[in-house]
């Protein structure tokens, strides 16, 4: 029988995201947790909601305490931080890259080499050339990656994710979903979740 | 000299401020910081963003997952919790009385009362007479109590508290400020708070 699993869903664009990509996957090998990466857009469910930006803009009060809040998690941390310009940056083309990369096994360090970029780095990730980059970076033909990334079958893919996080009822990223189908919001509760995924089930 | 101190802002109405009314003192101590509670309105601050009743009502998705969220967390911490009945409760005369009972060392507990009967017990903390059962089971004189709560002073000295609040750019609750002025935000965030305030200050 396979182990427990955590679906992890995120958007490139999220900056608590950003935290939880870096942690999780040290976190979940502790817990003997299989961990899914489940890129998505946030774009259409803050739509949704009436927004039409990073609700952090929205509500510049809740903006500014959330740099402030980032900057002190990641001392914290010791990971590097660095405000990206501008905020948020389109995650569309990182997302359906990351979606190929699933498929081809350097799918998870990519996303996290991407977050790096954007939060650490101070590079654009809504530029085609710093995932181009990046891929070098993984040793992986960019060209391709972005082929794949582009073709109307991935491109439906990713239209696919968002569906499912919303049908799912994903509000926000970083979510966290067990088998069970608990859902957990937020890079604070990732311990929480991978607990709760790891502990023995129901009639198991 | 002094020892450290942390302001600790609530309403009555915030689900998490419960959490966070529940813990603080005992981890206060353990960290050698004096906590000064904070009542405040979180109307008149969500009305300036725009809402007119709790977000949590007004994204019904996120606030399906806080619920869910917060019996897991109160679980957790063993503490008793039930979904209060109506959602969110006019905090308005829980906060007049609390501000009263700030002067007279009954304060604190009373608040802590407060979030009880209201998040673990099912009670109506918009009705007098719950307060006033509160009050008597402190052993405080709650006529008096309530006629101090209601003098013009004690209800100006909560708009000012409120005033204040918006000042200091506090958009939700629990929110904790240090002497130095650093904001934290929710009660995922009092364990940094404290230990926050209660490291070496410059020039100390």
């Amino acid at each position: 029988m396979a182990g427990p699993a955590l679906d992890f869903w995120f958007d490139f664009a999220s900056t608590y995201s950003y935290l939880a990509a870096a942690r999780i996957k040290p976190l979940a090998a502790q817990a003997n947790v299989a961990v899914r990466f489940q890129p998505f857009l946030l774009g259409p469910i803050f739509k949704a909601q009436g927004w039409n930006t990073s609700p952090f803009n929205l509500y510049p009060v809740k903006g500014r305490h959330m740099w402030r809040d980032l900057e002190r998690l990641a001392a914290d941390l010791g990971l590097p931080f660095r405000r990206p310009e501008p905020f948020p940056q389109s995650s569309l083309l990182a997302a359906r890259v990351t979606l190929a990369g699933l498929d081809q096994a350097w799918g998870e360090e990519f996303s996290v080499a991407v977050f790096r970029a954007e939060f650490a780095e101070g590079r654009r990730i809504d530029e085609p050339a710093t995932l181009t980059a990046i891929l070098l970076g993984l040793n992986v033909d960019a060209k391709s990656a972005l082929d794949a990334a582009l073709s109307d079958a991935n491109k439906l893919r990713l239209r696919t994710q968002t569906e499912e996080a919303q049908r799912l009822g994903l509000f926000g990223a970083p979510s966290f979903i067990t088998e069970g189908g608990e859902l957990f919001w937020g890079n604070d509760r990732l311990e929480q979740a991978l607990a709760w995924a790891a502990r023995p089930q129901p009639g198991s």
